[in-house]
């Protein structure tokens, strides 16, 4: 049975690392967001799981994904799962939970580049919250991006297999969101994306293996690969970059 | 070998979630951040981990736990690893993720709370953010905090096992981490918070029963609990409340 993946359709958002991490894998799943309502898809199948009165375990917010009977939410989660099921996690115990660790520095870090753009209010438009923002992205991009891409590089440089991944010898679903994330920021925040990743080779390589990947090739220049937009994470207004 | 818990001095912060657990649990720890620098302990040892060069796993911040040669980070990766070698999890994988998923959840609303003293940078003091502060209060207290603790009551009501916990039918380090939330937006938001676990009864039971366990109960009590303050992640502006 194919896996029904939950999101916001025409977005990207945090749907985008799972659906990476999906096609990677190669497996099969249902965009069930994207979907028809006479189908049993569209937004009325997001909020039944969020909402519905049976539900016994609602996700708190999308994405989550359906295998079976079960609803699992939380991207970081989600990822852990499908690294584990579709061999794109390490076997071994401490690797496994240290490539979650990362995963969960990556979340915080997509976290930081929505508050860029929104930093007094998820519910209100970027317009109405552009002056804090003007602050909030001077402190994201001149400290923050340039502190997460050190971190990563400085793993990769420590990995005792070899600078080629983040952990170990092998793909694993951090190194596909690391991937998303440097493609995030550089469309959000082009020039100081582009000023910290002048001193992180080793996540420029990554970045550029990860997206020659045959699956992964294929799906960025598949019409499934949804464009970037002032719509969702990673959003590119003009004045916030320098 | 005592466990380590390494994490900044003075402020109940992020390690206060893996304290609880761990008091609970009844295992013995070291707090590495407050101790003496001449005993290897104090904020260089911290340090070491951040940012020495020699190691291959560094986290990205505190809290950390080091145990044996490990050193685990994230909140609810630390928490995760806790409950699952000291009893305090399900210990079916549905119900394991599933606690993980609740926690991930409970740490969004974390940082959801230091944003809104935050709104322009961590490395700002907060009277330098505080007009920024007073728009982003408003959307937490009115939205985010009833959204939040809605949730948990509704996970409550709908456990098959009876709504005595979070999940299934004996305290998890979920239970924990909502006991410690709650106590932080009571803090910080009295007001607010108060109007919220109005309408959410099973969350207020859950709150006491943790406060009353005789471990959670004798740490309260005791002068390693530190008190809240405008030092840490959940801060009482009396102009941010309402």
């Amino acid at each position: 049975m194919a896996l029904e993946l939950f999101y916001w359709p025409g977005v990207q958002g945090r749907g985008e690392f799972v659906r990476l991490a999906l096609e990677e894998a190669g497996v099969e799943y249902i965009e069930m967001g994207a979907g028809n309502e006479t189908q049993g898809r569209g937004v009325p199948s997001i909020t039944h799981w969020l909402d519905g009165a049976e539900v016994e375990r609602p996700p708190f917010a999308p994405p989550f994904l359906r295998v079976g009977d079960r609803v699992i939410g939380q991207s970081a989660l989600i990822l852990m799962w499908i690294g584990e099921h579709y061999g794109l996690a390490p076997k071994d115990e401490p690797s496994r939970l240290w490539t979650h660790q990362v995963q969960l520095t990556i979340a915080d870090a997509v976290v930081e580049a929505h508050e860029s753009h929104h930093p007094v209010s998820a519910g209100l438009y970027s317009e109405d919250q552009r002056a804090e923002a003007q602050r909030r992205a001077i402190d994201f991009r001149e400290a923050r991006i340039p502190k997460f891409l050190r971190w990563f590089e400085t793993l990769m440089a420590r990995n005792p297999a070899g600078p080629q991944f983040l952990i170990g010898d092998a793909l694993t679903y951090a190194d596909l969101s690391l991937f998303q994330l440097v493609e995030g920021l550089s469309f959000a925040y082009p020039k100081a994306t582009a000023r910290a990743l002048a001193e992180c080779p080793k996540v420029v390589a990554l970045h550029a293996a990860v997206a020659a990947r045959p699956r992964i090739k294929a799906y960025l220049e598949s019409g499934r690969r949804i464009a970037f937009s002032e719509g969702g994470i990673f959003r590119h207004y003009p004045e916030l970059d320098a």
